[in-house]
């Protein structure tokens, strides 16, 4: 297999996007790609969006966008795995140049949240759960997330306010964030004083809804010049309902995903410099910065509370704000997480830059942990 | 790279499945197609399905199926191309084995079109347009495939007849066949005098609307023990929209997945025994005989008229009944015509069997061509 490298990085800003089309918004931001990497062109793209079909009515992306970018008969397709969907089609890329198939590939995540009103936001999200035994009891994303956040509570004596440091701590990280959709500071106070979205999680404990595109190009290695190197990339999937798991505090899916990336590349969780996870609420944060092997089980929300996880800290995560201050435009959220760690890798994270950062690590989830992918970057 | 060889195929009957869910669908489908390699287990799943999310509600498919199968951690995703999504979920899984990821992928496709009213299911399959600039005009896929049907009778002075007969060859080899939907003659007379869906196009030169799922599962050749081996995958893309293309009658994403997989195997169309076509219609049945290079241009609908496609003629076509006879749920059709391709050449296609057959090629369209897969496949 070829050793495969990240050529180029384009970031949509996560807003809404009124003026701009799916395929406009994600255009643009490939071809910021495409010129971040000094290419005029690519063999095959990678499209990953989770909610374009029930949202926008629209599918078969793959031909789109290639006709969007003018890559007249390359190839394309979608690839989709709920939330995980652009670290999905991150290893579906990779594998694509690994094995010599195509010299150059663009992957890129798109997502319009704000054309849905929020009702069929909400009712798209939940199509990552099953419609015929979990959904259909009308039961939200944010609901299930509540369930592990009450048991975690309840089985760790963890307060509330120390599990929602998660979220104070990835807006203090998005302070200066180019892309990031919520770029300021957020108090203890102002999120426990939020609504209650579902007890006990509170509004601003949530990812918000907007609208984001992220793409990056990956070529062989040795043709990178110097790139970003794809260091492992894996994919694991867990029992799909929680009722079919041994323990719902873990991610069975992220510790397999996590243990192939390790082995994959002969790096362990002490050799990662900058990470990215899945804080779509602050207890998938937590959780996951646990299953990824950087705090034990039961001490992730203190482990954050206490500052490890700031620029300077331990392990700094969330550099440009984390799915909560970041933005999560659902398919295009691990795209966004393994540009921001190339970014660093690169030192073209500006306000944001970790200093030195070598090896860096991106976790994403589909559904309730039911998909995971995990991304490990180095420099070379 | 390493060869690819197609263990096992597993195939439903195309047909009203009112009994199963989409899972239980797939899932039946998928352990047939690991019985048939004697595996009893698999490291990924790729699932191709189309309209699973505007018809069922249902996203993140590839864990459910994992789930559903008891492959509790291996990766999963869902592929999509529109109606090209399974040959083209099957040039992942082939990539997946060839680079090394993976040492054993099952690819299987699924789609429930019965639990869909007439009018959603085809505002479903509209989604493969652009929704801003074609569908939204109300064109439905056959209006489209009805402006190419009428163009080639003008433009090469063909009758309607001559294009219809595509149906009636397709038919003539679906009698015998286990998993049809409709394994039985359709006489001339009876097709054209069926009612205009769009103008020139008949009831019975469309393919119908039925529930199914495809499943063939992929190890390394040298694994196999005699198994097909894959000579060639290749996906390609042409212009989103009919006003993009110099030349409406020509798919230029099947010449250009053609030649990519003629250059690959080392074969070409003259070495090909067995070959299955997209007829969504029959105009698009016509097109892609011509487009793979087995008709000239403006002759494919009097070849397939003069009996060449039949099972011993020139070039068997659509062994089982293609789209039109055996079946078109969608997502699963790519799958379906690589299954029957391999059971072809493994001399296990019963009543529908080409005797002699080495070389077989499927060749499925997503959207009005804008997306082509090219599968061939050869005895080792």
């Amino acid at each position: 297999m070829r050793r495969v490298a990240v050529a180029g990085v384009g970031l949509a800003k996560v807003s809404e996007h009124w003026s701009l089309a799916l395929k406009d918004l994600f255009a643009e931001t490939a071809l910021r790609a495409l010129d971040d990497a000094g290419a005029d062109g690519f063999d095959a793209v990678y499209v990953s969006s989770m909610c374009a079909a029930p949202l926008q009515g629209q599918l078969n992306l793959g031909a789109m966008m290639a006709n969007a970018l003018g890559g007249r008969g390359v190839a394309a397709m979608t690839v989709e795995a709920a939330e995980a969907s652009g670290g999905v089609a991150f290893h579906e890329g990779v594998k694509a140049v690994a094995s010599g198939y195509y010299d150059s590939v663009l992957v890129g995540g798109v997502e319009k949240m704000s054309d849905g009103l929020p009702g069929q936001v909400i009712a798209a999200i939940s199509m990552s759960e099953d419609q015929e035994y979990t959904s259909y009891t009308g039961v939200t994303k944010v609901g299930l997330n509540a369930l592990l956040h009450r048991h975690y509570m309840d089985n760790f004596g963890v307060g509330p306010e120390e599990v929602a440091m998660f979220a104070v701590a990835s807006h203090e990280n998005a302070v200066g964030s180019p892309h990031a959709q919520y770029p300021f500071k957020v108090s203890i106070d102002r999120v426990m004083a939020s609504p209650m979205e579902a007890d006990p999680v509170h509004m601003l404990e949530c990812a918000g809804v907007g609208d984001g595109a992220a793409a990056v190009l990956l070529v062989p290695a040795e043709e990178a010049g110097g790139g970003v190197e794809v260091a492992a990339t894996s994919v694991a999937t867990d029992s799909y309902y929680l009722s079919g798991r041994k323990n719902i505090l873990t991610f069975g899916a992220v510790r397999e995903a996590a243990s192939r990336a390790y082995r994959a590349s002969g790096l362990s969780a002490a050799d990662v410099d900058v990470l990215e996870v899945h804080d779509d609420t602050t207890i998938s944060g937590v959780l996951s910065i646990e299953d990824l092997g950087f705090a034990e089980k039961g001490k992730g929300a203190g482990y954050v509370a206490e500052g490890n996880t700031g620029r300077g800290g331990e392990i700094p995560t969330n550099t440009f704000g984390g799915l909560k201050a970041r933005g999560h435009p659902l398919g295009a959220t691990g795209l966004y997480q393994i540009g921001e760690v190339a970014l660093q890798l690169r030192g073209d994270a500006g306000p944001c830059q970790v200093e030195g950062a070598e090896v860096g690590m991106a976790e994403c989830l589909g559904g309730l942990g039911s998909t995971c992918a995990v991304t490990m970057l180095r420099r070379p």
